[in-house]
């Protein structure tokens, strides 16, 4: 038989794609390797916030004094944890699974390889079996990198050394965590095993934490993140990790930070080796498989969504890339759009952002105002936040007085941000915004407050 | 000297003016008779937040076992969350004054009465001085409807039975609550009583709890409150306060409930008595100040904005009333629109929602399709909420394929709804809201998913 769709991966990219194109009337063919999921539902976003969710209740009741309060002998089990998060996996995959079945999607869960076309479409092998589709689609997703730095693969494979797969699936909880790389995934994990008791240190190379978020949210966030007692060590190359400890060099000179367990944090890389990508000539940028804005590679039909094409390496992105493929392959128009993609930090507090920043802005040559106004405007942040620092950063577009940019730190900011893509994806004028009733009290008011104080 | 305006009442209505008004150049006045703020800042709104922001951390705290999080003898001191309350209510309404102070506006502490028109514009009164304004703007706001049951008078003079204000204030707490009146802001305050120990009765009229939120809401809602121990008494309408116990009849007979307090929430009506409106002709209907689409009232030059002309009792929607009423002062263009209003209820789960219900869209002769899908398709809300039965419903005009409303009970509702005001405001269709990202894990996406499964 010949399917109308193969799709490699089963991340969101994979599954949401295998969704839509069977609810198109797509006959669709899914491999998975490992988990239906991916990287996001089985070792990374979910799990992690099963596991933030627990630590803001403790620090909740740990920290409840300022807000009349208290409780005594606040403890997180943390294997209690993991098995609910465990728990909250498996119902979350079992749905996307019953959902796929229910569309009549074929899951092979095998490794994939990509073979040859030939007159009647593409050819992908597994397991010495051969399936043939009009369209492919790449959906491999990424897979940590790990740094050829001294003794990182030796202790990688004695399980002193992880990455946020085995992270999470550890149920001990270190005393000494050592956190190699201050972006995203390490500064959750910092965030929880702080919470949770563990004495933390994070060796970052850059100057800054939290990867490409406004420079003044990063300081912010770090500031707060060192009054609960994590160690920064910025600017810092790690030189080798052995046994217990982490080396690293901080202005040429060595120095060493003892370590129960090492996070290895450092980024991710499109998993596109071995897939067969060769087999087809498909355009690649080093790890990344190319494509253009209706998600094509090179290649007619050929697809890729998803980190594996390394845009922008969010579940969220992969989801909306999915449809835009999808759409095209039904004769659907749609084009992917990166300008509004919101990205989130959820420690405590959360970042979120969503759009242009000052610099990113100017260095477009848009002609930009920018307005930064304290969280404190907004009388429910108050009431919530004893003695909080948050900010919340809006980017205009002087030319057309539009919003292109919005940055905050303080809880709520994940479920805020949403509003925020929806205002710079339709191109609302800082005067419609002006006209939209924000529920008083909130902390989305913050947003209103700034774009009232331009 | 005579001012540009003059402003009756320092609510969010009157204080919002005013700011605007100086803003753009106007000399005002503002009389307020208590306490800048208004109910909302001062026993209202923020109050009752900071009382439930300490009642969820209690809540966590008490219940975090089901998230591997322990803790012993949680206990909310009910005084110091008084006392934390009046500290940010003095943040807030320094707040406001100083900005008012900054911008030029003159503030009379005393009560206004509206005494003519002249020539020159309008007379106002207050202790013995007469103050001229070209325009005026009333902002009296509302107070606590005190009903003429038998016992409730004497028993509100007594202390026994208190009213929002008096509640918010009090420091002990009672053994055994009883709150007649189940909207929104007895419900709160069950809420909070319920959760700090109180044994907390409800009573209300109608078969309904939540005033006019969706049904199906409403009973989900319910039945989370019941399951915390607030026992519900629908359908009873209140016969007499006594001391020690309020008498109700359910069904033709007679029931009591013991009661060590008693909170009256049965509403809310409109503060116009003793203004002096009727030296001016304003016309009325019943307590409410009669407006326009740009707050005018009857009489050129004389804006009602707020409670006090009873279109929707909402801090938020006097805010944008009053940027509307000084936009047509300032001769800007500018109409109200009542059609995005959100509402929420801050309890644990929260509820929120804006626009049309199936029920109130029919009404009005719009075709809709209405869809209602569980929040558990949102990931971040299945990894927060074990158990978890909250929804999301929306409402889709048929015609134009446009979102017109949107109901959910979730934890973090409250955040979310602004950008479903948004969409219905700017009238965005459902392919227009399918291209924009939302950030996952969000509970914000359960939006997205009714949104795909329409």
């Amino acid at each position: 038989m010949i399917y109308d769709l193969i799709i490699i991966g089963g991340g969101p990219a994979g599954y949401l794609a295998a969704e839509r194109a069977a609810h198109g009337g797509l006959k669709v063919l899914l491999f998975e390797k490992r988990n239906v999921g991916g990287v996001c539902l089985n070792e990374g976003c979910i799990p992690t916030k099963t596991f933030l969710y627990s630590a803001k209740l403790a620090d909740g009741a740990s920290h409840g004094n300022k807000y009349g309060v208290y409780a005594d002998g606040v403890k997180v089990k943390h294997d209690e944890v993991v098995a609910r998060k465990n728990k909250v996996v498996k119902t979350l995959t079992g749905g996307i699974r019953s959902q796929l079945k229910a569309l009549g999607v074929e899951i092979v869960e095998a490794v994939a390889h990509i073979e040859k076309k030939n007159a009647e479409g593409y050819n992908v092998s597994a397991e010495g079996n051969v399936y043939t589709a009009k369209r492919l689609l790449i959906a491999a997703g990424s897979e940590a990198i790990v740094p050829p730095i001294e003794g990182v693969r030796e202790q990688y494979a004695a399980g002193f050394c992880m990455t946020n797969r085995e992270i999470l699936d550890m149920t001990e909880v270190p005393e000494k965590l050592v956190v190699i790389g201050g972006g995203v995934i390490g500064l959750e994990m910092a965030s929880y095993f702080n919470s949770i008791g563990s004495k933390v240190t994070i060796v970052e190379m850059l100057n800054k934490i939290g990867g490409n978020i406004d420079a003044e949210i990063a300081k912010i966030l770090q500031k707060n993140y060192e009054k609960k007692g994590i160690i920064f060590n910025l600017g810092c190359k790690v030189t080798a990790v052995r046994p217990g400890a982490v080396e690293f060099e901080r202005d040429g000179k060595k120095e060493s930070v003892e370590a129960d367990r090492v996070l290895l944090s450092i980024g991710r890389r499109a998993a596109s080796k071995d897939l067969g990508l060769e087999n087809l000539g498909i355009v690649m940028d080093r790890a990344n498989v190319v494509t253009d804005e209706r998600l094509q590679t090179n290649m007619p039909g050929v697809y890729a969504c998803g980190d594996i094409n390394g845009k922008i390496m969010l579940a969220h992105t992969a989801y909306r890339e999915a449809e835009v493929a999808v759409n095209n392959m039904l004769g659907i128009r749609d084009r992917m759009s990166y300008n509004a993609i919101p990205g989130v930090i959820y420690t405590n507090p959360e970042v979120a952002y969503v759009g242009e920043s000052e610099e990113s802005a100017k260095a477009k040559g848009i002609d930009v105002v920018a307005k930064t106004v304290s969280m404190r405007y907004a009388g429910r942040y108050v009431a919530e936040n004893e003695g909080g620092d948050g900010i919340i950063k809006i980017v205009v577009d002087k030319k057309w007085n539009k919003l292109i940019g919005v940055h905050m730190i303080a809880n709520y900011a994940s479920e805020i941000i949403y509003g925020c893509v929806t205002m710079i994806e339709k191109g609302l004028t800082i005067d419609e915004i002006k006209k939209v009733v924000f529920p008083h009290p909130t902390v989305s008011e913050a947003l209103r407050e700034a774009i009232f104080m331009l």
